[in-house]
């Protein structure tokens, strides 16, 4: 016996949300069920729910940002108790077996990491995001939300928290780091703000001026307006990592020369367009770029940690069910300060 | 006063070789005169003798990997000596004085690093290369030679030779790191030998099955024919490291696939192709595309006491001078096992 709950759907890719019902599989011996609370927009859910990337499969309930109540534990679940906070991000199973997994980094399940929608589980069922009232997953994917945080404002750390603070610990920014910012939208805002925790003096790129103060207030200590004439120019050789949250194509060989020596580019978004620069854009500072992409478990757990010891969250909208497909809009239009949050109790009503 | 040597010279982009004279500076205080022997052909040297990166000064003597003996030093030499068996590679000043120069990264010299040809010295005087009798320049440009070495095939590691080791190095390379190397010429086989040296199991990358056994005799554990249909395919996400040693545009997509969680791909060539991968080919297994350019003076005299210690040169043809422009064209089509070296004397003859 399933368990039907309401949900946001996409019936087919690039069709408006409808709510329908959805059934949530019985709990298994490892399995807890999550009342959901709030569910963050991101853009990569409205990638896949237009199927920019291809192979979405539909009808999709999105949502990779989950932070909810655990209501029922299996009977093997030692590590989380009904009525704990706890939150679920982009991945719902994996192996734990293999190398990736045993070091943490289940993103790279050697027999391929369980998306938290628009996947196929290891069972063969289709899995469904965050849009929706409830969502049953494997415990060892549920991480612990700390005491006393935003919620709502917390959420959005399931994904942009993990996939920016990652690179950031991994290529060891730290007091005096340099690190530019490209981009200040949902993931970009919440780099700059771990950064400046974490001591770097962070500088954001952003096409205009719109977003200045509150780049300053997130703990930028400049902002660079980079459609003005020879901003970027300045500015050569002047970072240690560079993140690059924005999704679309931008002018890589003019950003990979901020870098200094040695510098790394972590380029955090997919473009559908390919990613083209000139050989000497890398060789000149022997210059990196590397992909990135979220997170795994341990590391997502130690960096909600680190934002709640740090008073960190996204800045978000929480918006109702039925603002999605205008939200999808203003996501896509550079208009959402800075993420937006779906109340899933409204989805309901 | 300044003296006349005999030289090779291109006196336009892409013109045949003429024998020149060519003037010598007299000896700064800390200048050390080099009569060379020995000059390798890198590929560079032709992309420069015929202006293919553009901004080539002519007319040109190439040549920046150099093995000579000192006849004469400044009055404040010390660290060689008249005797002295010496090499020069691709540069001949920097400031000395910077955060690279003082990091022992003198091609990242915020002066400008002084390249040994096809370049103006900070005095304004244009540089000219090894393919000439006699070269001057500042004592820590020099290196030393190890006792008992062969000299001509040591020649070509003061390009290619810390070319392929500085990323190896750096890297980490060691004991059982799985290496990849693209392209087995001038630069791979040597990148092959050092790379076993160090440990690593090293697979050559190859289009054709043609340098199958000298690839496994330089020290290789697999020599994979990348033109076989699905070669490639079978070796996705099997190597830590690979070194891309053409110089030519090659399908990134498909090679950055090769590589396991956290590799990287280090660019060596400069293709005049724009460098092209999706997105995804560095998201996924968190993959990276690096640029590297030789190395410093400090490195490059450590790597050629480690190739000495290991008993690495590379394997050259010695030519004469009236041979060089023949070569060329034996290089680009890849016919050279695997580097050519001219006979200096032969110059004057």
């Amino acid at each position: 016996m399933t368990t039907t709950v309401a949900a946001l759907s996409v019936p087919e890719a690039g069709k408006p949300f409808e709510t329908v019902d959805l059934e949530r599989r019985d709990l298994k011996p490892n399995d807890v069920r999550i009342k959901i609370r709030y569910a963050g927009i991101c853009h990569s859910d409205i990638h896949q729910a237009r199927d920019e990337w291809g192979g979405g499969i539909f009808p999709m309930t999105p949502g990779h940002e989950i932070i909810g109540t655990v209501e029922e534990t299996g009977s093997d679940v030692t590590a989380h108790a009904v009525g704990d906070t706890v939150g679920v991000g982009c991945f719902v199973d994996s192996c734990l077996d293999c190398d990736a997994c045993r070091d943490g980094e289940e993103q790279f399940c050697s027999r391929g990491v369980v998306q938290t929608y628009s996947a196929k589980d290891y069972d063969g069922a289709i899995t469904y995001g965050g849009y929706s009232e409830q969502v049953v997953v494997r415990d060892h994917f549920a991480v612990k939300i700390p005491d006393g945080v935003d919620l709502a404002a917390t959420t959005p750390l399931l994904c942009a928290g993990i996939t920016t603070y990652a690179p950031l610990v991994r290529h060891g920014v730290t007091e005096g780091t340099r690190v530019g910012v490209i981009g200040m939208g949902g993931l970009g805002h919440v780099a700059v703000k771990i950064a400046a925790a974490l001591g770097a003096d962070v500088t954001v790129l952003s096409r205009t001026d719109a977003k200045k103060d509150d780049g300053l207030e997130f703990g930028a200590k400049a902002y660079v307006a980079t459609e003005e004439k020879g901003a970027l120019r300045k500015l050569r050789g002047s970072f240690d990592v560079i993140l690059n949250t924005v999704g679309a194509a931008v002018p890589l060989d003019q950003y990979l020369g901020l870098l200094d020596r040695g510098g790394r580019m972590v380029n955090l978004g997919a473009p559908t367009e390919s990613l083209e620069m000139g050989a000497f854009s890398l060789l000149s500072f022997r210059r990196a770029l590397e992909g990135s992409m979220v997170g795994g478990l341990p590391q997502t757990q130690e960096m909600l940690d680190f934002c709640a010891e740090h008073g960190i969250t996204a800045t978000v909208e929480v918006i109702d069910a039925d603002q999605v497909g205008e939200y999808y809009d203003k996501v896509v239009d550079g208009k959402v300060r800075y993420r937006a949050v779906i109340d899933v109790a409204s989805i309901a009503r």
